[in-house]
């Protein structure tokens, strides 16, 4: 069954339609302790609700077993239906949570962030961090439906519109340079909720194409992968020195180095390059780093979750919308990169 | 990718194909602290073995991290093969380490206990107990590959292999009455590993056509649960009352008691009930149960996984191969046929 995506400023009338729709035994709503206090009063919907920690530090088997628990202890079955009202680690845990119960209930993703509506929500990934690594533990499993709304974004903190942000430049370059034109001419600095819905729906359907074609990552769908090698890899490397950074904003400083990297190799156009260096650049400042930095990142991007045989592996563009998966990149070329990423910031 | 059933007398060179064929970047192999002893030394494979503890009680939380951890610090990637080498249990949990770790590596079952192979090891199940409930948490997730042997079967204990053989009357009963009458006739007290082949051979592919039309038991599988319904009641009854059954001996009376039902509700034939009777009676003894543990039965019936609002659900037979699913059974007719089970079997 293919996942539903709601484009809605409405959620209340949504989620009744789907309880309607669903006809679930019990519905069960989870949320962190942040969308408990911020959001959860403004959804008019009776279920049980549980909540977990708020914090990625929490995305972990503690709390999973928190939410079977709870979903045992109210007597859940497989006909029940688990609401997931949080950003990406609700959204996550959750989704592993009833993806496993009794081998499988459903469940409605409701991102309230924008980071989570245009990555987490979407396309079937769920999983903790697990032994000091993210998402090592989870499963594919889609959402019956998925509701999406800017209107839980008015509260968000401008940080973290901007690391949702980042995604959705991700998605602009896998689209095409129009789809890209319109996301650099978007006034990131007065974001309104209302104008953002239209693009976060383009922005979605993206995501939403590829993962159809490609549901358990066996190849196109590391299209998606765009900007993340280099940018996981500049996020370990700043959480470990004790600065950390947003996961959104290391993705757009990956991205940037991405686009060099296919400048170098597939000829990506330098305009297009010089543009995104730029709008990075005065919107999410600048990962600083030196030389002395490149073989611990370089170490880390071999031990991407998506690497084999301890090669750096990539996702690179011909152009927008023109996407090359599985490149490998020799350290000198990544090196390479790395420069030229610091002369574009001006380091 | 359907999965692969592998029936032979040669573990080892079937081991070293898979191997050769899926050319993992790394191999585990899991086994319980039982199989580590008894049957790892007869298993001719470069792995990094995995060891948990042996007995139902282990199939937990615990067990399952351990594992995860195991994985991550053997350098586990998505390329890595694991291989389940043990019974229902190991099967079970290493199938469901598997299916979440990195959200899914692939896996190998080889069955060392004859239930594991008729049962556990093919269809996709994978689970771990929580909460006290069997079985709660787990995934569907098929191995690549199951190597069926009786080569392993030698030093089982008699209420081992009877355990097994009771799962294949139900596969018999659900398939035809030629296949249920080479069951009844086969020498249960003189069970010959060779002869076993072919009889199990039959069974599990039975299982495995089932299973391959509806892989996540949205219906037809339930077809799979004749003689669990009350099975799984009187397992749990006896666990209660401190006097624990094999899982099998008590499937085999259950299996009486809804052939019961089938012949109550849809004329399923009164001699093949009596032989179905006679043969459980003589090789599983008596499950003893009197008026007053109706009550406490026919809660534990309501809760079973698959029952929906509290009803009774039951697979039942018209006749032998002709299965109907999903039958509501009435508290009158189940008090009735728990009386006529008690008289069946000389209680």
């Amino acid at each position: 069954m293919a996942q539903r995506l709601i484009f809605t400023n409405d959620v209340n009338r949504e989620l009744a339609t789907i309880v309607e729709r669903r006809h679930p035994s019990s519905v069960f709503l989870l949320t962190d302790e942040n969308t408990h206090r911020m959001v959860r009063p403004l959804v008019d919907l009776a279920a049980t609700d549980i909540i977990i920690p708020a914090g990625d530090e929490h995305k972990n088997i503690d709390s999973l077993q928190q939410v079977w628990r709870a979903l045992q202890q109210g007597g859940a079955t497989r006909q029940s239906l688990l609401i997931n009202l949080g950003g990406g680690v609700v959204t996550d845990l959750g989704g592993l949570a009833a993806a496993t119960f009794k081998r499988g209930m459903r469940f409605v993703n409701v991102p309230t962030t924008l980071l989570g509506a245009v990555d987490a929500a979407v396309g079937g990934k769920t999983g903790i961090n697990f032994g000091g690594l993210k998402n090592e533990i989870g499963a594919f499993a889609e959402a019956t439906d998925v509701v999406i709304s800017t209107c839980f974004f008015s509260t968000l903190p401008t940080t973290e519109l901007k690391s949702g942000f980042a995604e959705m430049l991700k998605h602009g370059l896998l689209t095409g340079s129009d789809e890209f034109d319109r996301l650099l001419h978007f006034d990131l600095d007065q974001l309104s909720p209302g104008q953002l819905l239209d693009r976060l729906q383009a922005s979605v359907l993206v995501k939403q194409r590829i993962v159809e074609q490609d549901p358990h990552e066996q190849g196109l769908r590391r299209a998606l992968n765009l900007g993340h090698t280099v940018g996981h890899a500049f996020e370990s490397h700043a959480l470990t020195c004790g600065h950390p950074v947003p996961h959104g904003y290391a993705v757009a400083w990956g991205l940037v180095t991405e686009c060099v990297l296919s400048h170098m190799m597939m000829r990506f156009p330098s305009s297009t390059l010089q543009q995104l260096a730029t709008f990075v650049r005065r919107h999410y400042g600048i990962f600083s780093i030196t030389c002395d930095d490149y073989d611990t990142l370089l170490t880390l991007m071999r031990h991407d979750k998506k690497s084999r045989q301890g090669e750096i592996n990539c996702t690179l563009l011909a152009a927008c919308g023109d996407v090359r998966i599985d490149v490998t990149v020799t350290p000198d070329d990544m090196r390479t990169a790395l420069d030229i990423y610091r002369d574009l910031m001006g380091i």
